[in-house]
């Protein structure tokens, strides 16, 4: 069954004069003749033939390769673009209109794709504006190398080269050139450059339907940009075999279209050709870089990669080789307004990759100091009761939240921070420094990455914004009013980084409360002791009360309101239980010692 | 029957580090950190930590969106891009990595789209780096308008008014304001922009199959960047229709999402998704625009049209408008040096539409110009001759031309001549100025518009031509020579656009044989009338000997070299019958006066 093609327009015999529209409600720079529909001319909004005194760059034909060519029109580029409708040729009052427009005495120069529809009514526009009185040249670009000469009258296509050309000559025109130098420099770039396209789709005209041509595993080698069929239809391949095939046709020396040889300097153009993602125009690029230098000995100067010369949705690319000397390369990185042109391509290339850094040398610790203190004192002595307590009460848990979270989440809760404890209990008779409270922190978090997943970044995150925290002061001992204000941080940091805030069923809801009690208590003159305790009941009331709370995300957010009240959520259970554990054990090690 | 989906890649592992290449090719203000596969980090090749006095700015995320992110690195704008694999977000010792590469004693903003990967990453990243002892801000963006709030944990999504954020972030510390600042303007940016997206299609994942999730008819509204499903699908719709839709959701004052009334000065940004051909998305544009300012009461400050933050191959736009003042607009319109921000977009509107110029008044002709004269010249009496005499003869060959068009043609080579040859004779009576050579000719030309079709192109750029030739010489009185080089003139030009050369059996095989007997019997002294009447034999045996020649273009190229021997180029017949009838009719006037 046959479908228009899906397209977000409006009226299909519109799409020409409503993308002039658009293109110069987007760039100031920019004016249109008030002709349409039948006069669409794209030009300079600072260039008027009464002033103008540089050489006049026209270019044009059919629409549907945009940007092509009205968004090549700005200082240095064109000065008008004449707009065809879809795929046909301007008619000649429309050109006719364009080069008064903007001719001055200096003249006009044309460069016209080769199409006949083209060549005829450009011919006749620049016949009867010469005999208006206008100088006016015409360059005629054609360079498909998709197939092999002779080509008759017809001759080669013009393609994403004739791009090229534009520049050449819109740079030539901006430095003060004479109409036959400028004719001159446009036509030898013209003989310089050779194209040839791939794709992976034909395109659909406006209001027209989809045509299936292609099928789904095949590909099209030497198409044009009008939908015509291409030279061969092979199937779907690497796109590394692909650009070696189209490089080795534009640079073959049977059809002998640009005379280049090893040792050459070129400039290289991918261009997509309307549907083509930026990604595989780069893969593109890189892959014909890394051939044009290492299979045909060529020094690649530029590099142009985007969308330039498009044919409506075709999905592909074309290739362009201009061979380039001093004086192309001058031109082509000449400064230019027109909007489409790429910028920052100029300039010689650095080196492709530098070194991964390493961590500043500040942040990194001997392996000394990464292993458990012979003696601990007593600030390490707490730190070792509180960690082995809150692992432990997590171990313990271990079933209860696998229940839990079956009910609510995916059953594995209970799992995950199983795996985290057992790796902590283990690096910290090893690695902790227990005399360091940040360092020690610091190490926590590393341990706790095996935990993997969400909870693993979380409690990573956790205890990296709690390190970070720590080592703001320079003293060894930290004070328990300094423990407030690190575990605020790392608070602050799981919120910031998880996105959750209280309320929203999460471990957030066991701590949050925990810590307001801990500032609460402090404030109010508690010994530090006691301070926690009371702290780790709020917590524990804290995630009891998860059982009243909505779920914001996760599987949690598909289970109904009934079931969630039956189970209080298991991450706030398992941060409630070894924050209570942690401060069980240092009230009992303070009365103990 | 799923099919993978078509793409131009190699590996489908291997996309990203592929782009990324490409990418540095194409821009030597790029390069890469040199950790592959791992660490896919690209960075300004001017940057280095040790030495960098402004905040970097790093973005970055899951890959398929691009240009996003690498694509904006470039001074002004990111300082570093931290690439994921397609969709995913990156890992921390990617971020990690990028940070220490850049980051100097300014500090580090990082600025992450608002999905739960990316901000779990980037925030332990943030907070691993702080504890090495970097100052890093973070701003996370989110500017889905799509779905009503709340948004829970998961909150917004951040799509592509993200890049606005970067630009303005990235201008703010160009500027060398502190990190603080920075991070202050890019929140602030952030608050004031707001997105929706639309889509025609699906994307698919390197080496995935393609979903077919979307019919042939029907489009999504409120899509996401990474294939999930929009928030409706709905029928096919013009893009007016669409556009609408899009902005009063994003400017809806029920979910106040942003807080832009009427009289607000807005900035607009027209994203492609991926596949979406440019002319789409300046269709879109130019609506926007006027729904903005129309519907919405809105000053539309800058309009940003192109593909930004894509979603790999998806055909589609979104579209985000931000609340712009001054403060807003002097970021956005910063010079940068990022390779896929737009250039051209600043600066105040000049009117859009300029009228059409009329042809200058030196070549406008008076009516009474264009009238036959009451009392003809020696010239123009023959002149008269020549063209009565010339379009006799084709008007009586008309069949024979029809016959011969038939065996190698269309059949209407005879009609198309007929048709012009009572054109002439019609305006001979009535408007030659037959005392003015130059004008006369002038006039066949448009006379014979109305054979219309390739003919009459070709044709009136003959007498253009021959037209812009006769001008050039002051006298009234043409010379024998002087016609010999505007003859010349005349068939240079249908060379020139028509594409044929001698040989290509077409009109030109008759008119150049002829051409050359007239100079070259002119030069041996032989009187004009006999030397055209010797010139117009030529024209008869050149057409004659295209039975001899193989077609180049048309229906002809196709017929049979058996078939073409039997029957000359109508077209060279009918050129060389009105030039041998001319020839004949003024030896006649000048024997007989």
């Amino acid at each position: 069954m046959a479908f228009q093609g899906k397209k977000l327009i409006n009226d299909p015999n519109e799409v020409v004069t409503e993308f002039i529209e658009g293109l110069v409600e987007t760039y100031p720079g920019l004016q249109y003749l008030d002709g349409f529909p039948e006069v669409k001319v794209v030009l300079r909004a600072d260039v008027s033939w009464a002033t103008y005194d540089k050489v006049a760059i026209i270019s044009g034909g059919g629409s549907g390769h945009e940007p092509a060519h009205a968004g090549f029109v700005g200082e240095g580029m064109l000065t008008a673009a004449i707009c065809g409708d879809v795929f046909a040729s301007p008619n000649v009052d429309s050109i006719l209109a364009g080069i008064r427009a903007v001719t001055g005495p200096m003249g006009c120069l044309l460069i016209v794709k080769n199409y006949t529809g083209d060549r005829l009514n450009f011919g006749l526009a620049a016949e009867q504006a010469k005999s208006e009185g206008y100088k006016i040249e015409t360059v005629i670009v054609g360079d498909d190398c998709a197939l092999p000469p002779p080509r008759g009258i017809a001759g080669r296509r013009g393609l994403a080269g004739t791009i090229l050309v534009h520049k050449v000559a819109g740079a030539a025109a901006a430095a003060g050139l004479s109409l036959t130098d400028v004719a001159a420099e446009a036509k030898r770039a013209s003989e310089r450059v050779g194209t040839m396209g791939v794709a992976l789709s034909v395109c659909t005209l406006p209001g027209q339907v989809t045509s299936d041509r292609l099928g789904q595993e095949k590909m099209e080698l030497g198409l044009g940009i009008h939908g015509e069929p291409g030279a061969a239809v092979v199937d779907l391949q690497p796109v590394d075999v692909v650009v070696s095939h189209v490089l080795k046709q534009i640079l073959s020396m049977e059809t002998h279209y640009v005379t280049i040889t090893r040792g050459s300097r070129v400039v290289l153009m991918i261009n997509g050709l309307g549907a083509t993602p930026l990604m595989e125009l780069m893969i593109a690029s890189g892959n014909a870089v890394h051939k044009l230098q290492l299979e045909h000995g060529l020094a690649v100067e530029r590099v142009y990669t985007g969308s330039f010369m498009t044919s409506l949705d075709m999905a592909g690319f074309s290739i362009s080789i201009m061979k380039a000397d001093q004086a192309i390369l001058q031109r082509l990185d000449a400064p230019t307004k027109a909007p489409a042109w790429p910028v920052g391509v100029d300039g010689s290339h650095p080196p492709a990759k530098i070194p991964v850094p390493l961590p500043l040398s500040r942040s990194t610790k001997s392996d000394e100091a990464l292993s458990r203190p012979r003696e601990l004192n007593q600030q390490g002595y707490l730190l070792e009761a509180a960690i082995e307590a809150a692992a432990n009460a997590v171990i313990n848990l271990r079933d209860d939240l696998n229940g839990w979270d079956s009910k609510v989440g995916d059953g594995d809760c209970g799992s995950t921070m199983f795996k985290g404890a057992m790796a902590i209990l283990e690096d910290l008779k090893k690695y902790y420094p227990l005399n360091d409270a940040a360092e020690t922190v610091n190490e926590i978090g590393s341990s706790v990455k095996t935990m993997g997943g969400t909870s693993g970044i979380i409690y990573n995150i956790f205890c990296k914004a709690a390190y970070a925290k720590l080592k703001e002061s320079t003293s060894p001992a930290v004070t328990s009013r300094q423990w407030a204000d690190v575990f605020e941080a790392a608070i602050a940091a799981v919120s910031k980084y998880g996105g959750a805030r209280a309320g929203y069923r999460t471990l957030l809801d066991a701590l949050i409360p925990a810590s307001a009690v801990l500032r609460q208590r402090l404030d109010a003159g508690d010994d530090p002791t006691t301070a926690f305790l009371l702290s780790s009941e709020a917590a524990l009331s804290g995630a009891e009360s998860t059982k009243q709370m909505q779920a914001q995300a996760g599987r949690s957010s598909y289970v109904s309101g009934e079931i969630l009240a039956t189970v209080p959520d298991p991450g706030a259970m398992a941060a409630a239980s070894w924050y209570r554990a942690a401060a069980v054990a240092v009230k009992e090690k303070c009365q103990g010692s």
